[in-house]
């Protein structure tokens, strides 16, 4: 075992047979906290994002936290109802990638799919973000460190699922209801202490609201507003896409899982929004307006406080870890279906996706560093994506219903468009109001993205034609009249001597050349090669520029073009060092030459094949 | 032509004919000029090196800077002294690897080339930390970027000596003699200005002679200012090494050269020590003492100031640049006697020892990275290569007068041995004064070279046993009783049909083998293969854990126990791409299977080839 795969095993554990591959079955609450950690999490920061477009209006503006957390939560059930028919259609799993795919064209599910990817990226980079602030707020300590602990929490998570995470349910279940829990628990305390005993809260906090504002209240703020506070319908999509992990009857399980999820998940955040305004609650420099309003409602009990706190860095936690899965997935089927390079389907070890996994890893990575780590400058970027991918997914879930024309279709489709409709609609004001925030870097990476997989999926065609056995227009070109191997030494010893045993094996005309770099060296060779091999020529090239390979190439290119039908065989005599950094003491001729007869175009390439003739040392 | 060669070209030119490579002889007064830049341009930095040490020691001290350049100047005639003697001796050139390998042993001209490499490699770090140094002077502008701009000054040198420098003797007499001739203007205006108008003399320099002493004046400290001057001894050697390139009779033209050259170089260091003396200047941060005293003789005459500055900045890049000749001529020797990678003795395209090249002007740009591009932090380290390489090289200049026994000898070897038992003491100095500011750096630097190019040897040594034809045991073991092909395939396509074409020539046992990874991918490969190729075998090796790799390297290392004598080819079908990032598409499955096929060990090893058949993709 080498020390890259001892440490390899190390890591990341020894490799699993194919045969352990099988799905664990979730149940209803098992698959909650599984499939739901992604939206949940997001009421760790929507409600902030709210506040924070809207404080540059003043104190009055503030108030409008709350109709529009009504219109998102609005919004929220629509999605979800229409989520609750893709559910029941694809109970093998419908993502919206697969969706748009089956019904409406490989373009448009191409943009869905790049969106979907995009998002996945953008999950891990905001949810890592956001939990490293909960821990910043909790502890300000480590403040400057943001972006070196998101870097370590996501590596952590690449290794983590790099080994697979098996018993995925029972790990999730824990964290995801005890953030619930801590979560109402917060809720109902804060209430009780507002209506009941409000003189215990200290109104220190109205601090912003008393200061003029800085800029009019528009529509378009308004707008921009409802737009960051959508980030709290990222994840919503996650059961539909996971129906097959559930116990049967898979898609009844699914609809009402996704069902209680949507309640709580409108409960929990519209409570916040409430919850935050009436303790008149600004966002501030340095501490998540959650952990502020933890801070307020808390006083008194500091363990309850590191309680909520650590619970949600728990959840976000988790939430990137669904992306984890996610990501890998949905690069297995583009890569199935030609977008995406195959080794994005290909079992790792663990017999996970390991490509897929550490491409995620990098990316997110790549988006904290670029951002320093602020939730705040990656939330705009954050939901184009989510909201592209929900329109075309309920745009082709549309179109379905009107092509299968199943009972009850005209109600499903309604279900669908006003969803559709609605995402739409929301999709263009997220671009609209986030544009010059972010989203134009989004829309560009999707472009770049979608032009990429195009051009790979191209290429496995035109791979795919130019290796098809019909339709084959010259395989007569191929014949062998007559096999001939070049030798290319540079000196007569052990090596070639295997060398020239080899050849005399696969072929009768064997010709061995050398490069003269040195007249008396050559010299010497002549005269030994004559006492070994007197029966095989030993052709000189000349090199008035010192190149070795130049000489063989255009020596071996000769040689087609005198002959037609012969068929050469390169064989290169190739000692192999007995330890990695002999490989620097020597010319790597071999290698040089190695790569110009396989890589250059040439017209006689296809009748061109080398061989290397190793020779081991010992020491 | 690729971009890659095209850019090449562009920066280093089109490759030269070995023809072309001729020597160039000098006259007395160009090699002055070629080889003496070196020793001349030390007189830029020694002087302030010696006061920087005496300043802690206050005012009192500082007039101890006389005695010490002239103690200084006493070491220069005896070193010279004995080079003269060397020149003599070595007219084809006497480097001190050559000496020390001549009449000491193997052991010590490792000790003596690795110094004198490493002191290569300080020189250019040195002049051109000095270079930059008198440029920041005039430009304090620049003063914030000097490690770059050395950086930047290194790898323009290093390109120029990659295209290789014609005509060096006129290049580099001109700015010689134009420093010379500045310098010495200086200094005689200099005195005038003292002994006949001292009242135009601004004596506001006058500062750090006032403050109080920080430290005792100790003997230590008098011996560390003197081992800082003996910077102004480094580049003695150069004539003596450079004897051919003198015209005839060129061991006569280099004595007076080398004398002439000492001449010149005490007087100046002598002069300038005296002059700054004389207008009690001391260093300050941020402008090189020379630069003060010029400013301070040409006062008035600003256009002479910067004359000098300029001067004196051409002066020290020239010095840099004779390091890139010195140093590939001895990676060159020492590779051809097998301590070095045997590239260091090859020559490039343009007839210079490209990677020599290359190596020094990396190491030297990560000395002036590291050491911050301060002269004052480099030259502790500077000063003990030399040394090591004068006592090492005087040494064996008396042990040849010892042994050779030729006219005079007794005579001849007295001056030797002045000069080794001096320079000896000197070294002494400069180690112990200097070990905690830097030297220690250099011995480890050099004992860590020394063991390198004892392992480089020792590795040439045994592949050269390891290939020699003669008492070689085992011949009889490379018989081939039996050749089988090993057909690796995933797939049947144009490049597998390929493959048995050119396996059914070489052999007449061929199998295929393929990995089971997806059991219906490979029923369908089995049938396909049926259609085809009939006649010969379709191994199908199982994969528990999804490796590919595994299972064909097990499978052929069973073949070896399995039959004595038989020489297996493995046959790997690979198609070659037609733009690199194609690459990245496919699995490489090739390119591992290679490499475990060559690089691991296996005692089967030696009967094992590996052919590549390429198939050319088109697009």
């Amino acid at each position: 075992m080498t020390k890259w795969s001892a440490a390899k095993r190390f890591f990341i554990g020894n490799p699993l047979p194919t045969e352990h591959l099988a799905y664990e079955r979730l149940s209803k609450i098992q698959a909650l906290a599984v499939l739901s950690s992604d939206a949940l999490s997001s009421t760790a920061y929507a409600t902030e994002e709210i506040l924070l477009v809207l404080v540059v209006a003043g104190s009055s503006a503030i108030n409008l936290s709350i109709p529009i957390a009504i219109a998102i939560a609005a919004l929220l059930a629509i999605v979800a109802a229409s989520y609750y028919q893709t559910v029941h259609a694809y109970p093998q799993g419908g993502g919206a990638y697969r969706v748009v795919k089956d019904n409406l064209s490989d373009n448009l599910s191409l943009l869905a799919g790049s969106s979907l990817l995009v998002d996945y990226i953008l999950t891990v980079a905001v949810s890592i973000s956001a939990g490293v602030a909960a821990i910043t707020s909790a502890f300000p300590l480590f403040t400057p460190y943001r972006v070196a602990l998101g870097v370590i929490l996501i590596t952590f998570m690449t290794v983590v699922n790099l080994r697979g995470v098996r018993d995925t349910g029972k790990v999730f279940a824990l964290p995801t209801y005890l953030f619930l829990i801590s979560m109402f628990v917060m809720v109902i305390v804060g209430l009780v202490r507002y209506f009941f005993l409000p003189q215990t809260i200290s109104w220190i906090a109205v601090s912003v609201g008393t200061t003029e504002s800085v800029q009019g209240l528009t529509t378009f703020l308004i707008l921009r507003a409802f737009a960051s506070g959508c980030t709290a319908l990222t994840g919503i999509e996650a059961i539909s896409d996971g129906v097959p992990v559930f116990k049967p009857p898979e898609a009844d399980n699914a609809g009402k899982t996704l069902l209680a999820m949507a309640t709580i998940l409108i409960t929990l955040f519209l409570s916040i929004t409430i919850l935050v305004h009436l303790y008149r609650l600004t966002p501030v420099e340095g501490e998540t307006l959650v952990s502020h309003l933890a801070h307020e409602v808390f006083r008194g009990a500091p363990w309850m406080y590191y309680t909520v706190q650590v619970m949600t860095a728990l959840i976000l936690l988790l939430a990137a870890n669904t992306s984890f899965s996610d990501f890998p997935r949905l690069s297995s089927f583009m890569a199935i279906d030609g977008f995406m390079p195959r080794q994005m389907a290909q079992l790792g070890d663990r017999l996970v996706f390991a490509n897929g996994i550490i491409t995620l890893g990098v990316l997110a990575s790549l988006f904290i560093i670029i951002f320093g780590g602020s939730t705040h400058a990656l939330i705009p970027l954050y939901a184009v994506g989510v909201f592209i991918s929900f329109t075309l997914s309920q745009t082709g879930m549309v179109k379905r219903w009107l092509r299968l024309r199943s009972p009850n279709w005209r109600h499903h489709a309604t279900f669908n468009a006003v969803g559709a409709f609605t995402t739409g609609i929301v999709l263009l004001v997220v671009i609209t109001t986030k544009f010059i925030h972010g989203a134009w870097l989004v829309l560009v990476l999707i472009g770049i993205m979608i032009y990429a997989f195009k051009s790979v999926h191209r290429h496995y065609e035109t791979l795919a034609a130019q290796l098809r056995l019909t339709h084959w227009k010259h395989p007569e070109r191929l014949e062998m009249k007559h096999h001939k191997v070049v030798l290319p030494i540079s000196g007569v010893h052990r090596g070639t001597i295997k060398a020239v045993k080899y050849a005399r094996i696969i072929a009768d005309d064997i010709v061995a050349v050398t490069v003269d770099l040195d007249p008396e060296r050559t010299k010497k060779l002549q005269y030994q090669w004559a006492q070994w091999h007197n029966d095989i020529p030993l052709v000189i090239l000349p090199s008035p520029y010192r190149s070795v390979v130049e000489p063989i190439v255009r020596y071996i290119n000769n040689l087609f073009s005198e002959e037609e039908g012969v068929w050469i065989t390169v064989l290169m005599p190739e000692f192999i060092p007995a330890r990695w950094w002999h490989h620097l003491l020597h010319n790597q001729t071999a290698f040089l030459l190695r790569s110009a007869l396989l890589y250059r175009k040439h017209p006689a390439n296809r009748l061109r094949v080398v061989t290397d003739i190793p020779y081991w040392l010992r020491r």
